[in-house]
């Protein structure tokens, strides 16, 4: 049953942002090409951006962005610990409003570890 | 398919809006009064207004108010091009964390490009 | 058909909750504490302080928080009149944004009404 | 020198609402008058009302709004314990980012205090 | 005395961009192309554009991209009434917490007509 | 002249700090010890929590916690080029919005660089 998040939210994804980059807009293509480049390899290394997306995603409240960096956190091999932890600092800076955006981020990391590819 | 979004979207609303109005406080009855007035020509055209309506939902990351504006932007005969370039704008001062709801606007636009009355 | 959203809720809220305790996150077990000490009798009645955080959660547009706090509205007997001026604040200080959340809140407070326990 | 901070806030929040509503822009006026109205005594009494929106605009996290919403319950006589417990349920759910806002709205308060008329 | 807020304001953002610009970060430098590009005469006549950055702006409660985008509007000779209701909207759109950012708009306003250059 | 706002933001942060902890709201006090707690060695380096306190400020647009986890970082002997990419994270997913919270930031940065003990 996991495979249904995981595969619904990266399905609908793909899908969706085809159609926002078939159109000639300048704006969203280059935001989408500065999306892929800033999380790479840099001053700092590369998990540590992907953890810095995830607790901004998270403060912010947009569950689907904290879906999309806890799957690169999970493809980086961060352990979940580490995850944890960076969650926790979102969730004391951004206070109790966060615990239900907690509870889906917890979920999907489940339904990650428990994929079958 | 298309037209099950749509339907459901507004069913759901003016079903639940009622419900809203059928109480008797003030505040919401006149918050109510002043949306429907707010939009109408006044010193800047109807077209404008639905596109700051939409502008403003999409940065605040509101997708019912998207949706609500879209359908409104789509009904004055607003072309899907300026239309996204309103979104683009939204989506340079809001960021990435807007992306999501970017999203879901396009595939309620698309429904309502395809609905079938 | 009602009972089904608040047993939703509830079950999810609590299988979740319990998955984030079983980590050992000392952050998120001290925040769900105080969580749980924050809303008790104090210097203010238990009543008004649920109602504070019904209103801080509408107007931060928290819907499963929203949801939470009208469920301790319910139980401590708050009628629907008082609880709808507190929403009625929020929606002024919130803005029209807040509406398709209030949409939600009014189905939740509907559910509570006619839950068959 | 307390009497500046609270004799400059009304000075300048007199001074430009006055001008805000010297132009005949509709949705300002009534927005202004409802704003008048929602704080009236009603299904709940007006402390609790000024204490919502207290709350609200602390975690909203904005420092004239909460200034406002003090001086109102200051001028209720609402007693000190009674406000930093409404302060203190918005920190909870605002998180950490709600601290410079509380330190502000202290200062605020003991200039109440001690303002001299 | 009303020249000190928009030279102030100017000269700020001038030196402190120069010097965000004069680090080597792609993402920042790209981002602020993007800004410069993103309001240009499009699908949608520029000052539309500006009047979209001006209400997003509002409703996001930012002063300075506020003040900036009021400048804006200023020099491409969009009379005060269509900013007026441009700024309306995003008053009900994000209700009563918008005010004192409103003020502060209205104050930048009056600085930008009585000017001496 | 850069030794005044690192002293001035100081000082009135330890006063006020100060009198929020004089008072006994315990849900005050237990923030407060979780805000110090939070930022300590853990899964995560003490620096990697300082960049995520960092990066959650400034997407929040928060400058006084800005200012805060700057100076911890700082501390820290963290390297501006590594803070500038925490921030240009933050810049992309909060969009143009947040560049004036960056200036700001930037200008504490100096004047860190700058202080004379």
């Amino acid at each position: 049953m996991s495979n249904n998040i995981v595969d619904e939210f990266n399905a609908y994804r793909s899908k969706m942002n085809e159609k926002l980059l078939a159109d000639k807009n300048k704006i969203v293509k280059r935001i989408f090409n500065l999306d892929t480049n800033t999380y790479a390899e840099g001053a700092l290394p590369k998990k540590t951006k992907e953890l810095l997306g995830l607790g901004n995603s998270l403060v912010l409240r947009c569950d689907d962005c904290v879906r999309y960096h806890m799957e690169e956190c999970f493809k980086l091999g961060i352990p979940k610990e580490e995850v944890v932890e960076a969650l926790s600092v979102s969730l004391l800076i951004g206070g109790t409003i966060v615990i239900p955006h907690m509870r889906r981020a917890y979920e999907y990391w489940e339904a990650l570890e428990t994929y079958e590819s």
